[in-house]
């Protein structure tokens, strides 16, 4: 558990699809960065110190190399089960709480876990990030929105998350896109309609429900009112709508969005649209913020 | 188009993955039913005639014989497209846009659109159902619901459908539980678990929307707070609760339930939990319905 103030850090994030690392300098820039298609899905025999081996054995000859390692890595199908740290909780606490593979060499960044009512939710990656865009933004208080997947909407207050929520956005639009019966009539990778997009945006806020509006994609289909590229952006509308409707968001607030740019802009235009004001950071924070569990 | 009152009527019911038909005399007492998993999207070659053929061939053969075929068949991607008609519909208006495959002998039964705003919604074989339905309980009025891998709630005024509202219940039930990330803790085909049913319920009338509710399936079972079956029982009650929550619904209002008992059953559980009335029947409402159609 002791403290990790040594050059340098390599710095990984270990996905469920994919896996990337970084070896960062004193100032925490970027030196050097890998990646490869071996999430924690695609480990071969489960062999996660072989992989991590084959990948950064080179950077971790230094004396004193750390590695820090966040994401899917750390969960029950991953390399070593690192429990969640409970919110609220910020770097200091996720410090507390790294589970160490090697001591004082490979560490698994914690998730975060957080109950509310009757039902927990946990992230695991994402935290990292929201840490890192907030030291590369000056921050120690917001509304933090990272779409994906499992989109995350993270409220921090004094520098820690001290709630947040999961929709299954991203993973709603690849079953209905793919696996539902509109997939006959829809082109899941077609690039945004604006115009559509929005007008999603716009049912969705009707209230009537995703279990019906999503019909009325294919409904559209049948009657020719939606070609099959539009109807990938009116669904897409309809899923960010959807998230949207079921978050409180009062006129004005800030909202900072973390993610690839496709998809912080789709939500941008979302937010806009609510009248949020919007600032928006790649996941290239997750350097930053595991640096930031560093010291 | 003309009239259709000689004897004997074969009933057709042809759906996506199955194929059910009977042989009514003239009172519409069944004499005889066949089924086949010849759904028309099972269908050899497209041959739907030489299905038919193979299936009803000798029960067509007596002089006058007709066929009436409800249901997909009647799609584009069924026999031959036969047009929706245009809500307000009932048997009388269906009757006016039966589509005749030969002229007198073998028809099949539009289904029903509505345009409600700016959105279309469908229904392909239900109407038969409702009608049918209308029948063997003596209605002419009443709020319809047909639970399914697309559920319809459709209003019947003065004997005719006045609207009606799909709602994907069914198909968002087999796409989370079989490919999404709940599927890993989730045993689909376990038998329901009312207490779980009903907290499912419960919690989607909190009003979180499902993107976010479903996620909690999964959070409650990495903390071993559902078990595999219990997990299947609370993300039903989840989707029939959100279900319900877009729907208006009076209290003390009577719903006519139409399906498979299993399904029925946790509709009327969750209906009666919102303080409806609730009277269930069964899918063999259909032959009525077909009956009706003819005169």
């Amino acid at each position: 558990m002791g403290e990790v103030n040594e050059v340098p850090l390599i710095a990984v994030d270990w996905g469920t699809s994919s896996l990337r690392g970084a070896r960062l300098d004193e100032a925490g820039r970027v030196l050097e960065e890998k990646s490869a298609p071996l999430g924690i899905l695609n480990v071969p025999h489960g062999d996660f110190a072989g992989v991590f081996d084959s990948l950064f054995a080179d950077w971790m000859k230094p004396a004193g190399s750390v590695c820090l390692i966040s994401g899917m890595a750390g969960s029950r199908q991953g390399w070593v089960e690192a429990p969640y740290a409970a919110c609220p909780a910020g770097p200091e606490e996720l410090k507390r709480y790294l589970h160490w593979i090697e001591p004082g060499r490979i560490a698994l960044v914690p998730g975060l876990s957080v109950e509310q009512g009757e039902v927990p939710d946990v992230m695991r990656g994402e935290e990292v990030q929201i840490f890192g865009t907030m030291r590369l933004a000056g921050l120690t208080d917001g509304l933090f929105v990272l779409p994906g997947t499992h989109s995350k909407w993270a409220t921090v207050r004094d520098g820690r998350v001290t709630g947040f929520r999961t929709c299954m956005t991203g993973e709603f639009y690849g079953l209905l896109s793919q696996h539902s019966i509109l997939a006959r009539t829809l082109q899941a990778d077609a690039p945004l309609d604006e115009a559509m997009f929005l007008r999603g945006l716009a049912r969705a806020g009707e209230g009537e429900g995703l279990l019906h509006t999503a019909f009325g994609v294919r409904a559209l289909a049948l009657f020719d009112r939606l070609s099959l590229a539009e109807s990938a952006s009116y669904l897409s509308g309809l899923l960010i709508g959807e998230e949207l409707r079921s978050q409180e968001l009062p006129a004005g607030r800030e909202v900072i969005l973390i993610g690839a740019p496709a998809l912080t802009a789709r939500y941008a235009l979302a937010l806009g649209a609510k009248g949020a004001r919007v600032r928006s950071f790649g996941a290239e924070a997750t350097w930053a913020g595991l640096r930031a569990l560093r010291g």
